[in-house]
């Protein structure tokens, strides 16, 4: 499964779920789906029925006889892959670890520690295989990292993801003010400079085109850098015309912190328009506590938001208004934000977006607050391609996009009722009398990762578990 | 795994975890629990060290010499069985389907269609068993589930959880008004009763000491049922001294619906009281909008709260104050609430139940109202065996009490971190450098069903995965 290895072109065969706008979902039940050597997607036929294959290649001409399918078998579909916009890879090892702490507390009391043990390289190596096969076993096609302040260990995470095949924008943590403790910042404004650029270039030597990994400058949140160090940043990302992300407006104590560190700001988003920041490159992670001003602000300089609803929730952040800055334009996409986040399944946040917009709803006892299934999908998949500016190349099933897609696979349930200990083929049970998008809603609020039985990233065969049937040739149906 | 085979005297080996009160779990490294033919746990020792175990059996006497052993490998420690204190096992084929509906539509669209179907006692059979599959391999040693109107299907539910060894509360649902559609109701309040009557005498007549199955009075809900009808349920409550099962206060629109159809009422809760429906064996659902005099009242009745966090979410329903009801006393335990809850799984309504609490914290900007991970815990066992009346039972590990327990097992990343496809031992990694707390809060945050390897109610083992490692004798350690 190497990202330099060769690939065959590819029929994929069967139903295909993706996003056909914000709120709609097209769900096709014999589609075939031809992708070529590059891993792009050559045809969308909507409408393959039984024995017609041969039909079908026969149509699309001689560079499609010796194609490899790949078939759905029994209930299933093909689905864009997710695109995990904000995640803390070191922060892996943390996953469900919170005790009664809040945002700031729990970076002093869990986070900087931990990040700070991968100035030794062979742990972040162990982590970081764990944490890419995990989200790849998530159906992750693409993420963006924070990584921590470690070159070395930084450009390790940008190896494993190329080796592995996972789209990934990767960041070295940019931090040197005294929010840190000393023993995890940068010494000075200069090195965090030198060693953001260090990472950007290494990054951009291993994969010159960035088609898998592309470099990110990581100013960790305002209060974590001086303002000689924003600027610096803000530089870096100018002249190396680099994707950028941090954070933003997540708590209340962070804001009014803000407020102190910088006083001669307007707001916390103007910390960042104010040092060069604030890009349509850039993704500004959770957004909750946004002033509207602010909001115009972000939709002026076309910076994106990632939604963490998972972590909103267990660090008791807030729930950010969704749809209302859905409704204002802003281009938005789901991040798991392990380990404020609980789970690094992109899955699991889409229920959670769902779940946070609902307490908004309680909240505020208007319904409009509500995200639907359609738009929490919406998120996962094209709103997170636009997020990381990949909106051309995947996050759909079109003519020209990459084949960055999951196989999904649902249990069946045999007429004696399924039997003790035989769950391995996950959460989800259909009886057989569903409708189609009955069995989507199934698989968002019951799946898992074990519904997810293969991966593509580009065409590549990125992940399988044991139950993917794999492939036969066209020419032996 | 019958609930009739005989059952061998067995030490089990290795860390466990219960609750030692509400806000403190015992967490014990190297423990020894004794358990007799009958289930019952006779000894506990804390500190059982390398190499002791003959030594154990010495001081225990001849009975244990031929002993099975019960022993964790790698990870892992023994927990408590969950009990789950509000469930309907007909809506299982509906988990994750809720569209854009709340309590009241949702009732009509997706929950009586399909109830009404269990008519068919094949169809039911067929659910059933692949549900209560479902329920023990999620870890809940007890159920207190709803059925559905029809006598023959609910007696299925009562075989099958008597067959598979799971303690359940099987309740026939009693529904008679027109809220109900004319396919799907009592005919009379003659039959109502009738019926209940006949559940209750047969699932008396298959366990007649109430072992692991007994019945349980199921009015649906004050606005599902006649006046007329909740007073034979009453009475026959008083007649069979049998437990008594409804929903109370779950949503705005049902309350303002109770207030219009029982305006001589006081309250929701005065609604039960007049109709003899509020023991001190009663269990309410939900409990989310209680006023200040409801909850008083059903103190003073000492009748049980079940917690239903994830369904509260998923259907807009509201925050229930589970924190201030503890304080005031109140018997509370957790409710997956299958359908309206979208997990047949207590472990994923304990992090609700704690992301349910942080909302409210949101809300209230009150800290006071969170409730902790060891409070969680609780309400997910001892606090659910108070609730159906089997504390002194289960819920935790102590001599006399029996052995409902499952077996966790954590998965163990190798140096090299795991790789692609190897993540069959669940969705828990550990690196080897955590405390047990953090073991067990990595577990809360992020097991599945994968990490439950074993399930034991009264000493059989009820459930095992291909990763529960087996027994031996204790004369060939």
């Amino acid at each position: 499964m190497a990202a330099s290895a060769p690939i065959s072109k590819s029929i994929y065969i069967g139903p295909f779920v993706h996003s056909k706008s914000l709120s709609e979902l097209e769900i096709q039940e014999h589609g075939a789906i031809g992708v070529d050597e590059d891993g792009i997607i050559r045809f969308v036929e909507r409408n393959l029925q039984d024995g017609s294959l041969s039909n079908l290649i026969q149509q699309k001409g001689d560079d499609w006889t010796d194609a490899q399918i790949v078939e759905i078998n029994g209930s299933g579909f093909f689905f864009p892959g997710f695109i995990d916009t904000h995640v803390h890879a070191p922060q892996h090892p943390n996953t469900g670890l919170f005790g009664k702490t809040t945002l700031l507390d729990w970076l002093q009391k869990y986070t900087f520690p931990m990040e700070s043990s991968f100035k030794n390289v062979p742990l972040a190596h162990r982590v970081y295989q764990n944490f890419v096969s995990r989200t790849l076993s998530h159906g992750t096609t693409t993420a963006a990292y924070f990584a921590t302040i470690h070159v070395p260990a930084t450009n390790a995470l940008a190896d494993i993801c190329l080796k592995r095949g996972q789209r990934a924008l990767v960041g070295r943590v940019c931090m040197n003010s005294d929010l840190s403790p000393e023993y995890y910042r940068d010494e000075s404004v200069e090195s965090s400079y030198a060693d953001s650029k260090a990472s950007i270039d290494y990054i951009r030597s291993i994969d010159p085109k960035g088609e898998i990994v592309k470099p990110i400058i990581t100013p960790r949140f305002a209060p974590s850098c001086t303002t000689d160090c924003l600027s610096a940043m803000g530089r870096l990302a100018k002249e190396t015309d680099a994707h950028v992300q941090t954070h933003i407006s997540e708590n209340k104590g962070e804001i009014e912190l803000v407020n102190e560190l910088f006083p001669e700001s307007k707001s916390y988003t103007d910390v960042y328009e104010t040092h060069g920041l604030l890009t349509d490159k850039t993704i500004l992670a959770h957004a909750v506590h946004l002033s509207d001003e602010e909001r115009k602000l972000i939709l002026e300089r076309k910076s994106k938001i990632s939604h963490c609803p998972a972590s909103n929730t267990a660090i008791t952040s807030g729930c950010a208004p969704i749809r209302s800055l859905l409704d204002e334009g802003h281009t938005i996409g789901l991040g798991t934000d392990v380990s404020g986040g609980n789970s690094p399944s992109i899955l699991e946040n889409v229920r959670q977006a769902i779940w946070v917009s609902r307490h908004l709803c309680i909240q505020t006892s208007s319904d409009a607050v509500k995200l639907s299934t359609e738009e929490a999908l919406y998120l996962a998949t094209r709103g997170g391609a636009a997020v990381v500016g990949m909106e051309d190349k995947v996050g759909g099933f079109e003519v020209g996009k990459e084949w960055d897609a999951q196989m999904i696979s649902l249990g069946v349930v045999s007429e004696e009722g399924c039997q003790d200990g035989a769950f391995e083929e996950g959460p989800v049970d259909v009886f057989g009398w569903e409708s189609w998008s009955d069995k989507v809603e199934k698989w968002v609020y019951s799946g898992d990762d074990r519904n997810t039985t293969a991966v593509w990233v580009k065409g590549r065969l990125v992940h399988a578990t044991s139950r993917y049937p794999g492939t036969r040739r066209a020419a032996t149906p």
